[in-house]
């Protein structure tokens, strides 16, 4: 196994480019949709070069559980027919895409990363994937998830650990972890993700890609394996913002819009980050210093509720995954990993009333996040308290503080989980070489504006 | 102490009637309203009463917690002077009603039944006891309730048990025990309860007088100490069907209006009592034969989802209620009787998990009972499994099946409080010369067509 896949540019479909060797690292949709309806490349070939990716680069990232070869080539062949034949479906007519392992895709595997789920075969697919197939994206297989979603880390999965392109030792973060992955290493422009606690963020700034949640509710959840129903949320993981956004408008349900959001001035709040979580602070003045870039007002917000918040998260997410599982748990406990079982056993004995309080708790801080969101347009602050820990590390030193390294990843991103608010994870540069990002939040309903800003810091 | 006041009906406030001697026994409130407009009567003369009539019978009945003299004289004096100078407030205007003591009255005691309580006062009028206000209903004073209205039998609470105009040796039912006993033995025409799993209609049902738990919602809790926020109901109790509406419009911000239902033929369906709890036969056979008035088509209905509501029901409440009383319990439980205190304690072992999987079973029997409310316009069954238990009395027999008086109690009224639909009782008959209650559950919005036929059956 190669220490890193940073300096490796050989093969057919490398671009050449320092950090991947896949044929999508670089490439914007909107690019690959022109060079189709140019007829410079067609569909057929984007999957081909998809599927040619993941064979040359997944045996060390296992982004990928699952490829669908054959219903790939037949969508990209079936997306050209119908280009040829004048149907346009938009933007994303004729894109690769993968899903993450625990959203239902007819006919394929969906493991949701555990030994329950082995031989687990959709029969249907999730709301989000048949939105995106009557845009036109090719499905071409299903990412590496953390077991069912629940942990930030990506190396506990049934098919074995997600591993980061830019460096194999390391954790891609998850849960979303082979969609960071893939999209990262170029295998794929754009995957699905899903994030209760920032499972498509922490990939996304773990692996140094685009990552958004959108504000709850706005993309459904039918036919997404629920970890937590109130927190759960759909996302994208892309190589650009403009990709993220394109993809969100499908998903969504919103027509296909050029942006009107342009260079205004932005007024955005500053999160300590340390306020929340103590972070690496070299994490946190690369992802400040990512922010002067002109036409961005910053001040300083400090949340007054962080352990309110603390609370509700913790109990909503303990006492919503439990309830999903408790069967499993008591009847066939040796087929989860000891981590997620240990955690899963430990959110059992959330108490009911905990739950009740947490309900309140969750209200007072939408009201307080709602509040700071009238005073600046934007929140912003590392998504991560640290870079990409290695695989099975579970202890980290930061800042001379030791904590965990689950409380270092989903630190700064489960609060906009429990607002409900969308967030997206931008590359901010980088520390000691591996990729670091910058989280933005924004209002519901002004996703274009978090988009437009998010496009501007991007590096 | 007399062994029951059925047969006392000396003194100058009695009626002469069989089950009282307070002077509003049998006395509507528009009769009684026609009176004060005719200048029979004034405000002042029915505060007297009131206020004679618990001096007379609250040594026995103990049903009064507080009673508010000064303040009753001085506000029927106030509604005497409204009327006299034109301004009729309406159907309320001048008529006494007692609060129950967890319900805040400004500048009363509400001791909530408590010691935790005991000297508490309340600085402003919950939403419900200002909508009497500004009708021009008179405050008298403050009803017994069980303490912290956990529990459906009435005998605990600071002040001691309410005890049963029919048998003072009995229990009056709960939690809004004082004001069943207040209605029944004519100390006021109306007074108010709360109604989480049965608290207003249980001891509608064992004093023998009309109960009225509105849908959920529709009277703001506001002010009300919570039990179990997401089952509370402020109710009324009232000595018939047409007293019920007319402070449930007022209540629930709606103009007084004659009711408009007459005698078109109904469908009811008839749940048979023991699918939900085990019944005394003599009660089901009472409370069916007062369905047999004509006019009723009467069809059995059988719901099926009774385990999953007993799940729901009794971990919405534990979770619910718990979380209310965790640091009085941690802090003072000296201060809880044995009763309370064990059952709050058993109530914070209820898991997370299961109030998140009991809200998913309140959603499936709310949808039951909609369907089951969609073939028939109402559901009728007794209103309680057993007449008055004795005081302090905690097993019962129930047709030779040993059971908990407490389950016999809220049996048959919980389903509604869980299913939120507008639910009275009403008086059918008697059993061993103890009242026996119908009870009728109809669509929420349309409740005028519940209290016509409630009236339509109440003996």
């Amino acid at each position: 196994m190669s220490p890193s896949l940073i300096s490796r540019a050989g093969g057919a479909l490398s671009t050449g480019t320092q950090h991947t060797t896949g044929f999508f690292h670089g490439r914007t949709i909107d690019e690959l949709g022109e060079q189709l309806r140019r007829e410079e490349l067609r569909a057929v070939d984007l999957a081909t070069a998809a599927l040619g990716a993941v064979d040359a680069l997944d045996g060390e990232l296992n982004a990928v559980v699952t490829l669908d070869r054959e219903g790939a080539l037949r969508a990209a062949e079936e997306a050209d027919a119908e280009l040829s034949g004048g149907l346009d479906r938009g933007p994303l007519h004729g894109i690769p895409v993968a899903v993450k392992d625990i959203i239902d895709v007819a006919g394929l595997r969906t493991t949701m990363g555990s030994a329950h789920f082995a031989d687990h075969v959709s029969t249907s697919d999730a709301e989000c994937v048949r939105r995106l197939r009557v845009a036109g994206a090719v499905i071409i297989g299903k990412t590496t998830t953390h077991e069912f979603a629940f942990g930030p880390t990506g190396d506990r999965a049934y098919n074995g650990p997600s591993r980061n392109p830019h460096d194999p030792g390391r954790m891609t973060g998850g849960s979303s972890g082979g969609s960071g992955a893939a999209v990262a290493a170029g295998m794929v422009p754009l995957a699905l993700g899903t994030d209760t606690g920032g499972s498509v963020r922490i990939p996304a700034s773990l692996c140094g890609v685009a990552g958004f949640k959108p504000a709850h509710g706005a993309v459904p959840t039918d036919g997404v394996f629920p970890l937590s129903r109130s927190l759960d949320h759909v996302g994208v993981l892309a190589g650009s913002t403009a990709d993220c956004r394109l993809a969100y408008r499908v998903l969504a349900g919103l027509r296909p819009m050029p942006s009107r959001e342009h260079g205004s001035e932005v007024s955005l709040g500053w999160i300590p980050p340390d306020l929340l979580h103590p972070t690496d602070p070299r994490i946190t003045g690369v992802a400040r210093a990512a922010l002067d870039v002109g036409g961005i007002d910053v001040r300083e917000v400090r949340p007054s509720g962080r352990e309110g918040m603390l609370r509700a998260f913790g109990a909503i997410q303990f006492s919503e995954a439990h309830a999903v599982h408790a069967e499993r748990i008591a009847d066939a406990p040796q087929l989860f990993t000891d981590d997620v079982l240990t955690i899963l056993r430990l959110a059992g004995e959330t108490a009911g009333w905990q739950y009740v309080r947490a309900l309140g708790e969750r209200a007072d801080w939408r009201a307080e996040v709602a509040e700071l969101l009238g005073e600046v347009e934007l929140l912003a602050m590392p998504t991560t308290c640290v870079t990409a820990p290695e695989i099975d590390q579970r202890e980290i030193e930061v800042n001379g503080t030791p904590t965990s390294v689950r409380g270092s990843l989903i630190g700064l991103t489960r609060p906009w989980n429990l607002a409900g608010a969308p967030a997206i994870s931008v590359p901010a540069g980088t520390v000691d070489g591996l990729p670091v990002g910058l989280q933005l939040v924004g209002r519901p309903g002004q996703e274009d504006r978090l988009f437009a800003v998010a496009a501007r810091v991007s590096r």
